[in-house]
């Protein structure tokens, strides 16, 4: 992705924005000879990323460091003789906890660069910085002077990953690991189970993965891997075992556990299902506590995540002697008979010293306030919840599943104004989770759905509360993206894999670019719409299509959303717009004539050729103030006709031509 | 990557190319629905092909296929009913064993695909055809109606993969796996220990990848997975342990196995080092008795390679007990002690059903005729190999690593004209391998540098010895290319990746661009070069510059070659190369106008855009008869100037030159 905007300063780029900064005068040049000092404490996890900094320098500059006589990076006792300095007071465990101190010192002057830290982790967290603030001119890579004073404003900043709708290969989860880790964010929330799949693997239990996951799920060793590989990088891993419902792939192996004859089979498509795990059952529980002991001992992190959304309530309601123990035990509804459940659940998971964790779903009066609720129905939830005593997490409003643009979940603030919370309230609100769910994400979309986006929420919950400039954060974006794949995110590189491979073998590079072009003005579909636009679903449907190489922030639309915004504050003519409608025409007229190159796909590309011409022909009118006869029922039947989604996508600049349709109007 | 000369049958692109083609009239057109019957024999192996299969066809095409009520193909009993039939004689083995029948007929008729074979492996390699086959236009997807029977000339047709000198985590492996299959290769050659690296887990000894591979080593559990993965794709593993020379991975650990004293460490570098196995040493013949009785457990194959090559003796010829041990023995010399060594290999082996074999260096007289030989010193090996009563494989002229164009690996025949050998002889030449060794890869490049080129060496020793028209195997390596990305091998991808990378924040696309079309005109230096053009080699220095990004085939430079070559032979008039000499200098231009955004990198930049720009002087001047003064010694000298490597690439533009020089000079 080039980048158009430029500031001076790199170190206005960052993302997220630290806490303090301080521009100086100077800087420090980086060549081959770059020594390091490790002060203080050290961790094998500090010498890692140490070695790993070293290596992304390298890789993004070609420079080659020089090297110990046995072929290892040059570390030197002395401060005074080295480059890079580190010093952190104390060394963080080998496995990251909640809370834990990530702030960091960071200056930089023309002798090298200095990080100071309460602990190794901080240290990490201000090596990323480090990444950050690279910066080149003609001559010389190097790293301007400054002084950095940074820590998070929440404690919990994570990512929920969802392996069971799409299966997602360990490669998959490592190189978003790496992701995360550049922006700062500290906690992997893997989704297990499912009804379309169970991921892990069970030694107690073998049924469930060997009859609930087609062969593709974690090994016990691999969930060793990950956790390593996160706990390297200050990221805890909190594994989701989501019951009673959502619980098709259990029930494959195990359809004794369920509330409703079986037999049952993998779920396919996507949706709320009715297996569900029976409640009454003894043997569930004995089950879950033989589970979850081994799932403890398999999983670290004192917290462990139940699940409990969407249970539909259906295999209960249809069951009459589940029915009559929740009469007989005054448990009032299928809500009290989960909460009853819950309860179990809880005792079973304090045996092992877990923290149950559960989606919002699961407050009710009789769960214990230890629960910490993951709130994604609506910004309520986190409030009843905090205020009823609960340690909660945000993700409503970071459901990066549904496509919204980076802004709408930047602007969503665990703690917006007017939350009436008080203090106490108040730090009980963890943080967030940004979620992606995979109906709609192969292993090959997947980091164009999480990338960039999830820089701006991770932003959101490091940075202050203060920082929420949309433009700056869209300008930022494009570093944080160029950063994200040099360290290996597919974001960029899949998207040209796609529109190759949706072009075909007789496409010429014109009509590549075209498509290109095209991708820079559509959106996939958003919400839940797509399910409504694919009515096929299926787990293994293909998801090669243009909606699939499209991303949630279309470039140029956005730029043309913010011209009309400007025209219609008055800050612009609006004979400005004009040069957009002109680039949305050229579009238009360069996929007319890749058409004929692109197989049958020309159907879908000469109908959004046409919805854009007759976008840009509707808009040039509106522009020139000659609406050619049109009538204004006629201006709206065609902005609606034009809202009409093709292939599962949307063009945003219908709404902004609607919008300034509005304006001329009103 | 776009496609300019297109045939009328697609068949006509297939990779290998078939024993028989019989092209008919009309076609089968694909749509969403298409019933699967496999009548006959069956496995689990041919069940996941034809599933991938699907997902294949849907994945290229959009189309969704219709699904059984439970969510899963449709599958019919009856044939007639059915739009893919497979009709298999017998079930393969489910390990790939060496010699099978690989056989297939396949007819394309309006009414669908039919497909027979001996064994459920040929109906695999039929399905890889069908997928090459997918034709379009403007309205439907379909294949056109044929007739194909074929089957290999040879049986090993390999692939080596190294990740000792530089980790290929198993996602790589996979990968590969799958491109190996689509041009139907049956053997992948994993060479696992080296001096840089010890790469799979041992628990009987496990110092060996505890010390020697800095962490990163496939599990027995991983090893498992990639056999298992290889085998459902009919390809057989071989193991590679190399020994007693390229072993300071092994001594790191076991120092007292060395025959020298140590300590010793991880090398970093490339070449041959000293470290060596103490051949006169019996506990060297235990440990390597439990290691091999523990990995011929793991590694089911019946073949397993000990390596054997660039043993420099040093070690051996400083020790005096070594050399009083080859005098008392009567071994001669060093190379007489290294085949006491091999037989004694060879026993242990014998023991566990396990067939040896090894590079060339092993042949000696006293090595058993059981033992295979895989030459790549030179020609004459294979046939003195063979000729001594060894089954042999030939590597020599596969080496993919020197990247040399896919030309030179293609005309490189195990049988070349006049090979003199007997029939039994011939019979003794098993195959060939690729061999990709990893000093100049990453898991980054390393798709790049195998392919699309391995395919060629596929087709080689698959396709009859009679098909060799280089052009029209470049002009089909274009489509198999693009069938190598749609099933996720990433050479086309990680270009723009490393071009993205290389260019930095402040390129804008036009810079982009003018690097992208460099390339198409710049190669990485051949065959050892690399390692004088970058002496500061290390295992962990970035491959992230032009030469990483460039390619052993560089289109413009070989479409220009092809030009001069034309014009030599009197079929093209000198002026047709003005075209080309203009785009050179076109390309210099727009390097120039980029050095600008490029930071550092503008210093190599600038000097391969003066070396094209001179280049394109030169050729003009050449073409129009004018030497602009230029002395014949003057035009020497510049074009050895010009064949200076800058930044580790060469422009082979220069050699066309250079011949057309030599032409009109003659």
């Amino acid at each position: 992705m080039s980048i158009s905007s430029l500031h001076a300063e790199y170190s206005s780029n960052l993302m997220p924005v630290p806490a303090e900064i301080k521009n100086l005068e100077g800087k420090f040049v980086l060549g081959s000879d770059f020594p390091v000092a490790v002060e203080g404490a050290t961790s094998e996890a500090l010498e890692k990323a140490v070695f790993r900094s070293l290596r992304r320098l390298e890789h993004r500059t070609g420079l080659v460091f020089g090297r110990a006589p046995a072929g290892g990076d040059v570390y030197v006792e002395d401060a005074a003789a080295a480059k890079l300095v580190i010093v952190a007071k104390k060394a963080s465990p080998d496995l990251p906890v909640l809370g834990e101190d990530e702030s960091y010192f960071l200056s930089v002057s023309e002798s090298g660069i200095r990080i100071e830290s309460e602990t190794t982790t901080g240290a990490q967290r201000a090596l990323q910085t480090v990444f950050q603030l690279l910066d080149s001119d003609q001559e010389n890579w190097f790293f301007s002077a400054l002084e950095i004073n940074d820590s998070p404003r929440f404690a919990w900043r994570g990512l929920m990953l969802d392996p069971c709708r799409h299966w997602q290969p360990i490669e998959v989860i490592k190189r978003n690991l790496d992701g995360m880790a550049l922006v700062k964010m500290n906690v992997l929330h893997l989704h297990l189970s499912d009804d379309q799949g169970f991921r892990v693997e069970s030694k107690v239990h073998p049924k469930l993965h060997e009859l609930g996951s087609d062969g593709n799920y974690y090994t016990q060793t691999e969930i060793k891997e990950i956790i390593d590989y996160a706990a390297e990088r200050g990221i805890r891993v909190v594994p989701e075992f989501d019951i009673p419902g959502h619980a098709s792939s259990w029930v494959v192996g195990y359809p004794e556990l369920a509330s409703g004859p079986g037999p049952y089979y993998i779920e396919r498509k996507w949706g709320v299902f009715d297996p569900t795990l029976d409640p009454t059952n003894e043997k569930v529980y004995e089950f879950l506590d033989t589970l979850f002991e081994e799932m403890t001992g398999v999983f670290p992190d004192p917290y462990f995540h139940i699940g409990g959304d969407e249970n539909n309530g259906n295999q209960w309601s249809a069951n009459e002697r589940i029915q009559k123990f929740v009469k007989e035990n005054d448990l009032e509804d299928n809500h009290g008979l989960q909460a009853y459940f819950n309860r179990r659940l809880n005792e079973i998971l304090s045996k092992y010293n877990r923290k149950l964790v559960g989606w919002d779903e699961i407050l009710h009066p009789d769960i214990p306030q230890s629960a910490i609720i993951q709130s994604w129905r609506g910004a309520e939830g986190l409030a009843a919840a905090a205020k009823a005593g609960h340690n909660v997490i945000l993700s409503n409003g970071y459901y990066i599943d549904l496509i919204h643009p980076a802004k709408d979940h930047y602007l969503n603030d665990p703690l917006p104004e007017g939350h009436g919370l008080s203090e106490e309230e108040q730090a009980r609100v963890l943080g967030g989770e940004a979620t992606m769910w995979a109906e709609w994400v192969s292993p090959e979309t997947i980091d164009s759905r999480v990338w960039p986006r999830t820089a701006a929420i991770a932003e959101r919950l490091w940075s202050s509360g203060s920082v929420k400039d949309v433009d700056d954060m869209y300008r930022r974006l494009d570093y944080i993206s160029n950063r994200l794949s040099d360290i290996g995110l597919l974001h960029d590189a899949n998207q040209d894999l796609l529109v190759d491979r949706y072009a075909g073998d007789r496409a010429s590079a014109e009509s590549k670019e075209a498509i290109h072009e095209l991708l820079t003005m559509i959106e996939p579909v958003k919400g839940y719409e797509r399910s409504r636009q694919q009515p096929l679903m299926n787990q293994y449907i293909p998801l090669t299509g243009l909606a699939d190489a499209a991303r949630p922030d279309s470039r140029l639309s956005r730029q043309f959303d913010n011209a009309v915004d400007a025209v219609i504050a008055g800050d612009k003519e609006l004979s400005s717009l004009s040069q957009f409608l002109g680039t949305f025409s050229e579009i238009a007229s360069k996929l007319e004539s890749a058409a004929s190159e692109l197989g049958p796909r020309s159907t879908e590309i000469l109908a959004l050729s046409k919805q854009i011409k007759e976008l840009s022909i509707l808009g040039t009118s509106l522009v020139s103030g000659d609406k050619s006869g049109l009538s204004k029922s006629e201006v709206e039947t065609q902005l609606t006709e034009l809202s009409t989604p093709v292939a599962a996508v949307d063009i945003p600049a219908v709404k902004a031509v609607e919008k300034l349709y509005a304006h001329l109007n009103k």
